[in-house]
């Protein structure tokens, strides 16, 4: 028995910021660092394309998610990166798993659902402004997984039906053409790892309250300074535990540090201070990983020579999947 | 400026039927030996797959289709015959177009809409048996045409709609990335040349009224004795425009003789008869292309060295197209 194998995918339509450090990057790349799993990790451009039509957009993020990656230490010989663009075969088995995808399974994902229901509530067709992309998003994720027969994939509780969707085209596939792939599962993530952003709501690009990862050192400042924060003044005892500026302390802090800064906390530390020391802490965190991502964004070579290795690693396993799942579906040569 | 190019498709799940070769493969090899055009025939056995879920029929219908075209003399230095399937660019290329084209535009195809007129009719649910495959079809026709910027698209009347989409889909695209693809045009069949079968429908697996075109002789003549008649006795005179008799001797006779055979209906020639000298009509036509046929059969290492073949010129054209493609959407290598 080998290791299990655990895939992760990242869309490629935005800039890492600190909430997808502490929940997601930081995370996998430590547990990939623990080698306890074969770890697949992929740039999910194809799926960048429903959400982006800008074609910029989807490539400045690939390359800055790239270079993230390799940045906070990445061991791209003990995991698999790669680029999902590079592997031809997951479009071609999301094809296979299109035609035995009941259309059914499809109306009931809560995605789909959920655009139907803004459209209705504004009076709009259904399914107005809804891609094909959209809609069949979830047989290319099945794709994604089972072309490495993936045993296991790490999800936020708002992936947990795409997941099921995978096992079920996997078990509609199994059933009709004798058993074929591996029934995926989910790993539902921690949610108090979620981090909040600027406005206090969870930092999520779609709010636009994010803060980049690597901003430089100034601007990385001036974005911790617009934190939303109450009006207490200096002195004032303020509690830690409704504040985004100590709540992101404690993402990056040791217990140690984070005791501490309760303490000044129920003294009264002022605002402009808290966020002074928040921005040192994370600055003195990231600063040596910035200055290789920094190169990095500007070394396409190394980026492209690293993601072709994972490609071609990738493509190791796919394409004997691919040539089974072609084979049991009738897709033979003829000698 | 080149010829144009013409693309055909056909799907693998059946095996060639004297209907199909006169209205489809004979004039469409014809055509092809004049040179005029371009000319793109292909295998579609990915659209295989949405009407057939049995391994043992898809593959059997692509070695019986490609050894038939290649009996009946195919040139295939002159044109790119192809295996859909040996052309990973093309769903490739539909996943591209899928993040693009309009749910929308699904919802208002006639062949899912008459699946869903059916289900309703029996009171179930709208969607009981549709595949994706089914749904998503035509953005895979769109992508079988884009990839190749096929400019005239030989259709019947039952899919000029899905010619449409393919034109909707690769507008949009145009619109969102700039000028990428060629709008193709629909070149509609004359339907004149669609051949009833045994039971006076028009021949179609689906009616299970064919008559196989490569038949041994000894079968073909029971099947032509199937073919439905009426009552009239020898010596009664016979309306030869009623006749499926005469209609199949139409479509294979000369001019003279089926002025000849028209004479003789008036005489009242006996059914038997004219079926005797209709199944000698068609053997005679047929026999040297049977032979090689039956060779051809049994021959999968030339079958498959004909199709890597082709596939190799057709992926000559489709990897530019889709490198193209990937580029406009944001797809390209960082270096």
């Amino acid at each position: 028995m080998g290791k299990q194998r655990v895939l992760t995918g990242i869309t490629t339509t935005g800039t890492p910021h600190l909430g997808n450090y502490v929940g997601a990057i930081q995370p996998a790349i430590a547990e990939s660092q623990r080698g306890e799993y074969d770890a697949f990790f992929f740039l999910a451009d194809y799926h960048a394309l429903i959400k982006s039509h800008e074609p910029a957009v989807v490539h400045q993020s690939s390359r800055e998610i790239a270079a993230t990656w390799l940045a906070l230490g990445l061991d791209t010989d003990a995991t698999t990166f790669y680029r999902q663009s590079d592997v031809p075969e997951i479009t071609e088995l999301s094809w296979i798993l299109t035609c035995v995808c009941a259309k059914g399974l499809m109306n009931r994902s809560h995605a789909y659902k959920a655009a139907v229901q803004d459209n209705e509530q504004k009076g709009d067709d259904p399914d107005f402004g809804v891609t094909m992309g959209l809609f069949s998003y979830p047989i290319l994720m099945a794709a994604d997984i089972l072309t490495f027969n993936a045993s296991k994939v790490p999800v936020g509780r708002d992936q947990i039906q795409h997941l099921e969707m995978a096992r079920d085209i996997a078990q509609r596939f199994n059933h009709l053409y004798g058993d074929t792939f591996v029934l995926p599962e989910a790993v539902v993530g921690d949610d108090a790892a979620v981090l909040s952003g600027l406005d206090g709501r969870k930092m999520s690009k779609s709010y636009g309250n994010t803060i980049p990862l690597f901003l430089p050192e100034k601007k990385l400042q001036k974005h911790i300074n617009k934190i939303k924060t109450n009006l207490l003044e200096p002195g004032e005892p303020k509690d830690p535990d409704t504040s985004t500026v100590f709540e992101i302390w404690q993402a990056f802090a040791s217990p140690e540090q984070t005791a501490e800064m309760r303490k000044k906390f129920a003294e009264g530390i002022a605002w402009g201070q808290a966020k002074k020391e928040l921005f040192e802490l994370i600055n003195a965190h990231i600063a040596p990983a910035r200055e290789r991502y920094d190169e990095l964004l500007l070394d396409g070579v190394l980026l492209e020579a690293e993601l072709l290795k994972g490609a071609a690693k990738a493509r190791a396993h796919a394409a004997p999947m691919l040539a089974k799942a072609r084979k049991a579906v009738g897709l033979a040569a003829f000698s």
